[in-house]
């Protein structure tokens, strides 16, 4: 599947939504882009970055040409580009509101990794920025958006676990490069918590479908290892929800690769082990009748995340993780801090309801 | 193997330690007593219990004659029993301390089940008596005997795993009696505290080898349920170790059956799933070399664990989990009640240093 | 639960079924006396063994007096015993015939240890022993009786692997022992095929329930191993069966521990891993939406044969696996002994229908 | 990374090998294609196909120009084609010859999907032709080349398994189509055996590294099932190869997806499953240890077979799996069909040694 269209584009309710990728990492070269041929409604038009040289072999190599790569300081020229008509900004947090908010005032609809920002305020502004610029803006959650996580989910909402009493997650990894942004706070706004711990803080959100009422977290700093200098490298935390569930969460920049999330119901269990990776997702489904591990369709988890928002483009509608998805863990976050350096109980304000921060149901292949 | 041995008895040294086993609930009769039979040093001499009836026909199931079935009063006539060198207190929590206090005055060597008692000081007056009457005394954590608990702990110790960061671990089932003792906090001192998450909070301690520093609890007692009336139907905890290791843990009266334990190193991971269950063990260690789960030789957990006190009784050595291992759950279970109650963390007091209130090291099959 | 129940005997038709246990060797000891206890329609009455001193040691251990035992010369004191209303045949291949039909003219039940002959003749020959007689003969297939087995069965006829068109087994396990009876010809009447490879084959007609039309088996018996002077080391055999199945099955006494069978279906499959172990026995089904695991109450294997036979002497029903269900294997292994020997196929006896050989199905926990 | 390199090409000795595919189907668009972006010494520079159009389409998703795309009828005109330095043969089997003898002649090295041809003699004329025009042949047997088929021949080379006894391997699938070239004799040569038994076959002779002495197999074709006038539904084949090891082996157009290999050692067992996946292949190894899953370094099969062959290339020496390997394969299935046909056991040219059809060992990524 072209990366680019090479034919007359369709009518434009139908045709594919093109990006511009705003950051060429780890993350967009082996990921991002190549999931773009994967999708249904949407190609790369545009990339932005750094290294221009990087970028135009990058281009040839997919179908692009010299002419669709842009240094950074030539953002704004995506203005001219109709057939851009979104930008995914894969930048280090500390950049996030200021591309988003320049991408919003071009009329662009965004698409922003995760975590939205570097804290609540920092995301609300981004927010508000697009709302006013009457723009779409998604956090890109694609963990929100495969199948097993829907299949998670299903049987917590579904009743198949019966009343759930507890949750447990934890995504952790060993992070050796002592010069990565993601351990300079300025840039990342934290350590594991938001680059990894984020998912299972997410990812409990999104299963439970409720708000935390309060947070607890405990982190450890070592002193003498220069990658953390700036940041924690392990996190613990609990969160109480509605009708006395509590959550309990580990996260580390110094474990050996893992992540797992268990929802312990009354009936059954169910368990992702993985939960996080790119692939491989595995769902365990657990009662007293045995154990089911169902079965998903092969589908790239960024192709879904890129197919969604381009729905929401061409709809109109409101993405199932918009920019407020963002901020609430954000807020969750920020009191998971503050309750780490006080050793206090955080409360955090009651938000009745399910699904509260969301918009319209992601299509989920598999799901009826 | 018979229960009771048909032959003329050994030398003393080598002879095997005939127990009393007092109360025949089911623990005693679907796991203690059969056990027996598979231990080399250990025999069934007599039953105590509140149901002589039953007790008889277990008796002569086993090989035992009604003479060496005592209703409750006549625990006392265990004195003239000289068969009868140790006895193993398989009562409601509460009624723990009476016998191994009458126990101790008859110069009865004592195994106690878990949790030792109902609170750090009723388990303390345990061990305080035990001394006085200089008879052994050991908590029956049978966890600390399998070849499985000490692989995992071995992985820990021995480094495999690199440094360790975090523990993670769940022990939680469904008790739907609501005239269960294990539900009355003063026969239980808890709910599933004391009675399931002690394996949790027992093996973390087991496997790290050190001591907490600090706790932090929270925990759920709806108020529309009977069962819950006077205990906890979940308590999630938080327990800081030094080294800033970090232990989460939830325990559930509430979950359908889940038994885990996971540890967290830089280099690996060891998980147990099932990790508490009488069989059916599982150890996984994981590094970057794949995943390795060790076979294990077929021994019986309450086997092992009737023959390490066994072992002790002839050599007069104190035993791996003496009473101080069980005094020493009590304090922590009596901080996280605390910290539950009051919504802070907890300091405990410090206690440097390796396996500190362990005794002598048990032999394990197929370890070397 | 008693071996020998120490209460007055309910009426006839409720009350357990007494059996002898002719021979007292690893299988008797570990399994079979043992499952007796978890069983709620049989005891052990009396032990019939060549070794006096040690049946009378069980004998205490379990509740039985001196008197209960029988050195192998007395056996025909067994008429005397009513209270022995069956006999359990646990002797080498050979012997079996012998004291089947001795057991027959005393008028006792008889449940016989599989394989149930030294081959077709011999095995046919104690089905007409008892049939004159007048008593039931039951061939000890324990794994047709567990609810593992029965869920891969009934994953089969449901229908919910679709069409069965391929089924693959294996068994082995290493024989090291080479005075062990079970490597002479003429105790054994083959080597690993009717002790290990027998449960591929009665398992795969179990699960399909019809009978193979032909067989073809080739095997390797290695020159310089004193063990495998008589019997061969591996047998690997397939098996037609009507409509095209076509079963593949390995078996060997040079392999380390291995017991599996998969039915291969149109729309999804049965495995089996383990297959054939006392314990532990896994069924995963797999189809398009995922892999089943079941789970199953936690029933003794033994106990629930010697409860199934016990049933049919209370009922005078037959058997599910009569003494035809043990000829039929004879019938099948001759053939395949037969295919080695010539490198030809040989031609089966058709058998048209369903579980042609079998009796009463019996009743398994856990299904409906 | 470019399907075609946009920078000055390096000195010869270095540079990639430029490949023309021929043949656009499901595999080179799902799996050839992409996967030649992972490699390191390849590239694809043309692209033959019967439909120019879609051919284009494709070209230039991946940064080819029309002028790279080709007709069959014109695929002559590659000779001119000096950055075409390899050809790879993506076509039905009846096919393979034609276009190898012709690439073969325009002095193309030449890659070809497996199976080599439709029969022994067929793939011996396309090893001669290769010969003769001095250009290297390889047959694409990609499972040779990936880690986990060498962690399990190493397993049985190294002789962590004890001696070898048995191997044991399934290969099937649902094909619902019935126009599908797989089901026309003419074109395939045969049903499912050599289109997804080769694998088994070929992987039990690449684990063992020997060769099939006899040979016997028997075939089901179903009379009122169309997809099956010409072909084998399923085909069960049993090895027999020197030492006495017996392989036995399923394969079927009707059975549930499934692909297996059991290697069968006296001292353990090596386990893939499943085994010819294009990803997730599994290994378990075990012992009387315990299990060891090994993990892989992340690599595309069709990328490691693409890159090995360009080594070869560059080298001048004889791939790993050469056309010999290819040839020998057929002379297997050869015999395996004349045994389905006559029922006897088919004797096979007997070719002692280690490897004998194979050339330069290939670097498998993670082997030492």
């Amino acid at each position: 599947m072209p990366l680019k269209p090479d034919l007359p584009l369709p009518e434009p309710e139908t045709r594919r939504v093109g990006y511009a990728i705003v950051g060429i990492g780890e993350l967009s070269s082996s990921e991002l882009i190549p999931a773009a041929r994967t999708s249904e409604h949407a190609y790369v038009a545009a990339l932005v970055t750094g290294d221009v040289e990087k970028g135009r072999a990058f281009a040839t190599a997919h179908g692009l040409t010299d002419a669709d790569v842009y240094p950074y300081g030539e953002f704004g020229k995506l203005a001219e580009r109709e057939d851009v008509e979104a930008v995914y900004i894969v930048l280090p947090n500390r950049l996030h509101r200021e591309y988003v908010e320049r991408a919003a005032r071009m009329g662009k609809q965004v698409l922003c990794e995760k975590p939205l920002g570097v804290n609540a305020s920092d995301a609300q502004a981004m927010v508000d920025a697009c709302r006013e610029a009457g723009v779409l803006l998604m956090t890109a959650y694609r963990c929100q958006y495969t199948p097993a996580h829907w299949a998670a989910r299903d049987a917590v909402q579904g009743g198949k676990l019966g009343p759930v009493k507890l949750v447990d997650s934890i995504h952790g990894q060993v992070e050796d490069d002592p010069e990565a942004w993601r351990l300079r706070r300025d840039l990342a706004g934290g350590g594991p918590l938001p680059d990894v711990g984020i998912y299972c803080l997410n990812t409990i959100r999104f299963v439970l479908g409720t708000e935390p009422e309060w947070a607890f977290a405990t982190l450890y700093q070592p002193e003498n290892d220069e990658r953390f200098r700036e940041v924690e490298e392990s996190l613990s935390f609990m969160l109480g929800f509605p009708g006395g569930v509590i959550a309990n969460a580990l996260t580390s920049y110094g474990i050996h690769k893992t992540a797992t999330l268990r929802v312990l119901g009354e009936a059954g269990t169910a368990l992702m082990d993985p939960a996080f990776t790119y692939e491989g997702l595995k769902v365990t489904l657990t009662d007293k009748e045995g154990e089911f591990t169902p079965s998903f369709p092969d589908a790239d988890q960024f192709g879904l995340e890129l197919d969604h928002f381009a729905g929401c483009v061409r709809s109109g509608r409101r993405p199932w993780t918009p920019g407020e998805e963002g901020v609430q863990d954000h807020r969750i976050m920020d009191a998971l801090y503050e309750s780490a350096r006080t050793g206090q109980v955080v409360r955090l304000e009651a938000v009745p309801g399910m699904d509260v921060f969301r918009g319209e149901k992601p299509e989920v292949p598999g799901q009826s």
